[in-house]
């Protein structure tokens, strides 16, 4: 009676060993819960964050690379927070334990999390006819810091921190091939994770947040939680296709790129471009500047109103 | 260009207000990620756990009582470590955003979690074929203390905090007729969770862990990641029908009722029936001992070994 079901093998081995780890530990994996030191200098920030198939991944993607998009997607929100990431609970439903989709997925998932500097603290894998890949995430912030929605002020610019619109673009590419890598997928399955970035924001910034349903509409969030209105201009936005382009409006429309949309005033602008240049992002811009009005956003192009039919994902 | 999706307004509407609060979180729900803060000689515990509809509830069972079920079995793995409850994240994937049905979750969620004594930090809602609700939770142990599975030593007497069985036995009535409600069927939509008796034991028990999968399955962790026998007498066991039951095997090898496994130097006999009383378990009790002997579960009656068909719930 000491036999254990296939969960408990197939767990202990694609999701235990060759995660990063750090000094924050006291226990991850294998028993009823992980246990964790926070620092008493620090707070910390959790995120929640679910990828179903068919809906936020194309099923029969490369494992490895539905990992890769659902951990950084996940912690996006650590980076958007000024947040150091330091650890995660995978919960993982399967249709069926299938070895070699479980090996490529966790390759991808140890990778990603190396990469990002995020250990694996402990998880839950159930059976259910779909995919469905959730993943809290947690970093420490030093205590009483953070960059929330709620700070844009009348005077401050607006940021992005790289040029949107390629992972929406490469949507077509994923669904109908999606082990086909171009420059377009590589941004829609390793998208950017701005965690040093967003940290050296937690100085200068006044409002953040990282984009994951469309430009416009994620603007609309900080418009509403800070009670400003966000003056966009359009031929200032970095986009994977110039404005010219067909394609160019669901650049601004679609999520998927995880670039930080933030506000700051004007008094920082030189602070954030060296900032920028010291972590290697090219594409940072300005691209509007906050309206003491209602909560809206204005998108102009050339001094003119520009008005796109959607502002971004509808979930249901 | 600042309306919103439906998914900003159902989760406004049904998840932020009416939820518990406590003095560790310095932000909740609407931006990010949430942020807590963790008392200094606190440590943090966590776990996730995730119930698909038609493989761990029926789809089609009572909102409130699915919502009841799911926290109440994530939380119980917070007590399984003698952990106090702090706060949860919420994922839920959804087919449609349907009010009626929403409505009567949070109404279940928000009583289960006063009763619980845990707040809602934050969540995502997504949409996908299937209702699946994974939840994330959190509880504080004092530094450097904890209940895990790997300590059980020889001579232990081996407990259970209460009676098994009725929760599995609740199945076929939950399944054809979800809204019936029975003694049984309490037990399978509003399980126990052993907060304050979790924390008792910090202070008496050596291994501890709450049966999810099962009795006999359940007791092999233990017996594994101690390296111990744990010889379990079945007369012993307080069950929810008697051993001349045809049933009764089913209370061994069923999960669901959630009640606490744990082992304890003998010595702690009187203290432990004292926690019991105090927290009023009347059918807490020692039901076998700890053997120095490969890692192994045996189940005796009388003396005799007696071998079930199953050990426990197989997840695939």
């Amino acid at each position: 009676m000491s036999e254990h079901s296939s969960e408990f093998d197939l767990i202990r081995r694609y999701f235990t060993d060759g995660y990063p780890h750090n000094e924050n530990i006291r226990l991850s994996n294998g028993d009823d819960a992980s246990i964790i030191i926070v620092p008493t200098d620090m707070d910390l920030a959790q995120s929640i964050d679910t990828q179903v198939a068919d809906v936020h991944f194309p099923a029969n993607a490369p494992a490895h690379l539905i990992a890769s998009r659902a951990l950084r997607c996940a912690v996006s929100d650590l980076a958007a927070m000024g947040a150091w990431p330091q650890g995660f609970h995978l919960a993982l439903t399967l249709a069926k334990a299938d070895e070699e989709w479980l090996a490529s997925f966790a390759t991808g998932l140890k990778q990603t999390a190396h990469e990002l500097g995020i250990a694996l603290l402990g998880g839950d894998t159930t059976s259910g006819p779909i995919t469905v890949i959730t993943i809290a995430v947690q970093g420490l912030l030093p205590q009483n810091e953070r960059l929330v929605r709620s700070g844009a002020q009348a005077g401050d610019d607006i940021w992005l921190s790289g040029s949107i619109g390629a992972a929406t673009l490469a949507l077509d590419s994923v669904i109908h091939e999606p082990a086909r890598q171009t420059e377009f997928t590589q941004a829609y399955y390793h998208p950017q994770v701005h965690i040093a970035f967003g940290q050296l924001l937690l100085t200068v910034a006044s409002a953040c947040l990282d984009i994951s349903d469309g430009l416009l509409q994620d603007a609309a969030h900080i418009a509403k939680q800070s009670k400003v209105t966000m003056h966009i201009k359009a031929e200032w936005i970095p986009t994977a296709v110039p404005i010219s382009n067909c394609h160019w409006s669901r650049c601004l429309t679609g999520g998927d790129d995880y670039q930080l949309l933030f506000t700051a005033p004007p008094e920082y602008r030189s602070r954030i471009e060296a900032f920028a240049t010291t972590v290697e992002l090219d594409q940072c811009q300005r691209i509007g500047h906050v309206i003491d009005a209602a909560a809206n956003v204005e998108l102009c192009h050339n001094g003119l109103p520009l008005i796109l039919a959607t502002s971004g994902y509808q979930h249901f």
